[in-house]
């Protein structure tokens, strides 16, 4: 890891940036394979999943008897896992549910604003090398409670046309109306403008990688919402003496084996604990069986020593991590004044990896410095607020004017005029 | 207006469908544009600024004489309306604060939600024939109540090089932090970079012509959010027998008067309340100062008549309107049951002009089918939530096996590891 040792704010900026993927030569790409989706619907979608999955698929939905199979093949201990991880996971997002707001805004008009659920959502989830059920939690389990109509699940299949079976008995489990075996950029496709069997959605949601990154911004073109556009990987960890060096290592390692492209950060105001935490990396690294994808991560990755916990967290704020792990003498101190993150993991017993699988925290998060302004996935991510009102003859008594004045102000005598004369109506109704 | 009676289901794609224009020009000049500006900073401004808005400028922000000419130049009637609508918008948004969400998943594991502000938001507000002062309150206000600590407001000059006053006042009426002279694809180019003056900000909200629209889509690339993207505006009346027919004509034509390109459509399930309106829109367009634009957008417009309430609420759901207007004998039926729309104006004395300007709703709302996943401008939009999580040794030992098993089954050994770790080390101090 780079040690930089008290970097002047000066040049924080260049610190803080992560590497930035040139996406050009994907757009086009992307850009094509979205036309021959649009105008040659699931044929398109077949072709595609020949050429990148490697397998000729005759139909993309999993149905009941794969379904079936798939729960017989995920064992008992695991199920029980995933059960207690969707309890927690339930308990927080439920948690979530925000009452109608109502005011009276002045006497006769009165003001509201409900939410009311996405009806088509579609969830997408990578195949790969691990297969990420847990991210099926995360974003199914929301959708449900929100009350999305239909949740469509896309992951690509693989040499055999199947998908994880965890994957499968994860979407069965948490409510996901159709589960199909596709990926990359032709699923992004296919959920943004239907095909025969993949429905249209409002919503996509998930991680993936570049090319999935792409696609789902391009679908934005289409009258499609995302959740939030993605990068890779990010934990920063603020550490002062007070932490177990052996933990802050696992912690860094557990982000590190997610890729070369991870960004690991340590953060930290005393050297002596920096010291241990480098021994710590070296010692567990080991041990890993992904010990060269964590190698390169780390080896890219830095310490930030810096002199007090203010500069800590005007640095921490600056780089708006995607987790950020504090374990420190004045952990307080950080909760209360962070600005920028993602997620938040609080003192020694509370790893990175407890909020990725089972503590009820969505681990769908922002990244890329996206924790200035995106939420992490939510249980609004699924939902929408929409505003109502209902004014009394008397509210237009209380309003009308002022609508008048700034409507004129403004040179819309229509606007002015949808008051007048719902004025002079009440007024006359009195003098009859 | 066209009239279109009974239309089978299959029909309404068609009929739901709004103008799409063409964004592949734009997008080349925009892209050229944000070039210029990233790398020359403020002097592609002032060039831009004289070609586009006539003006050689040499200074971008409005200083303090300038406010408090422009806070002389605002009547005191105006000022008072102003006032008033302020305090019920404040009201409105102020009630939708949430609390923090804390939940202890299983005992030792606490996780929590909080909202934190957007620390820099950039407002944009139109010139041209409307000065939309009443948009700077609808983006300013909630922008204060959440606590954004930087506001920069963006507006075009005039040919004198000046914003109108109503703007002015309403921006430092409402707690805008900085105000700039300048419009179209150089203000988003800005405040997207940052130049010697005007602040980089984090997410760009706010109404604008279609070069402003596609240079807030650009602008996505740079780390930049931003509300929602945007059309012409839009209304969708649903009126029955029960209807008051000049009520009905008149809401209809305020959104006409917008431009030509505005959305205006009613749905109704009596053909004699549609004779009535059309009679009466007839009557009153006359006296529109803005007939021609008003006419045109009538001209575009279109009445679907359908059998029953059911019939009507699905059309509407499907249409997902921006402004959603119900004047029926069972306005219950459709408040419960709206799905996608923007904003809901229940009733006869509910036009959309009171929460155009003061009701306390916000005006700020998704167009062209957007209302199906997004929500308009309110306090979240403002806020980003982050979650937090603080486990206790006891709190390890109950989730940590369900950790290491999932964990586990997605191939990653150091997530688990960090957790095993914690598990042992909570051990072996127990059996110290």
């Amino acid at each position: 890891m780079q040690l930089i040792s008290y970097p002047p704010t000066s040049t924080w900026e260049s610190i803080i940036e992560r590497p930035t993927p040139s996406f050009e030569d994907i757009e086009q790409t992307v850009a094509d394979l979205f036309k021959e989706v649009q105008s040659k619907g699931e044929n398109a979608i077949f072709k595609y999943t020949e050429l990148f999955d490697g397998v000729a698929l005759k139909s993309l939905a999993v149905n009941e008897d794969e379904i079936k199979e798939a729960i017989s093949l995920v064992d008992d201990e695991l199920k029980q896992a995933i059960s207690i991880a969707k309890h927690n996971i339930e308990a927080f997002h439920q948690a979530q549910k925000t009452p109608r707001v109502e005011v009276e805004t002045q006497r006769g008009v009165k003001c509201w604003q409900e939410k009311r659920a996405i009806q088509k959502v579609g969830l997408y989830i990578p195949g790969g090398s691990a297969p990420l059920f847990s991210s099926v939690l995360m974003l199914a389990i929301p959708a449900k409670i929100a009350g999305c109509e239909e949740i469509v699940l896309c992951s690509p299949p693989n040499k055999e046309g199947k998908i994880h079976p965890a994957i499968i008995y994860a979407a069965q489990l948490c409510g996901v109306t159709k589960i199909f075996k596709v990926g990359g950029i032709q699923a992004i496709a296919g959920m943004t403008f239907g095909t025969t069997s993949i429905p249209k959605v409002f919503k996509i949601l998930g991680p993936g990688n570049q090319f999935v990154t792409v696609a789902k911004q391009y679908a934005t073109r289409y009258n499609i919402a995302i959740d939030m556009p993605a990068g890779p990987s990010e934990l920063l960890v603020m550490a002062d003496e007070s932490a177990i060096p052996s933990f802050v290592a696992a912690d860094l390692l557990s982000q590190a084996e997610h890729g070369a492209d991870s960004q690991v950060i340590l953060v930290s105001t005393s050297i002596s604990l920096v010291e241990k935490v480098q021994a710590e990396i070296k010692l567990q690294l080991q041990n890993l069986p992904r010990v060269d994808v964590a190698t390169k991560a780390i080896a890219n990755s830095k310490i930030i020593l810096l002199e007090d916990n203010q500069k800590a967290l005007d640095f921490i704020n600056a780089y708006a991590p995607e987790h950020f792990i504090v374990a420190t003498k004045d952990n307080a101190f950080f909760v209360e004044n962070i600005q920028n993150a993602g997620s938040v993991f609080v003192g020694n017993y509370t790893p990175e990896s407890a909020g990725d699988y089972a503590s009820g925290t969505n681990h769908t998060l922002p990244t890329n410095t996206y924790a200035r302004q995106y939420s992490g996935v939510n249980l609004d991510s699924f939902t929408k607020s929409i505003t109502f009102q209902e004014i009394q003859p008397e509210g237009i008594n209380n309003i009308g004017k002022v609508v008048e004045l700034m409507a004129e102000a403004e040179g819309l005598f229509a606007h002015k005029n949808a008051i007048s004369l719902r004025i002079n109506y009440v007024e006359e109704a009195k003098n009859k």
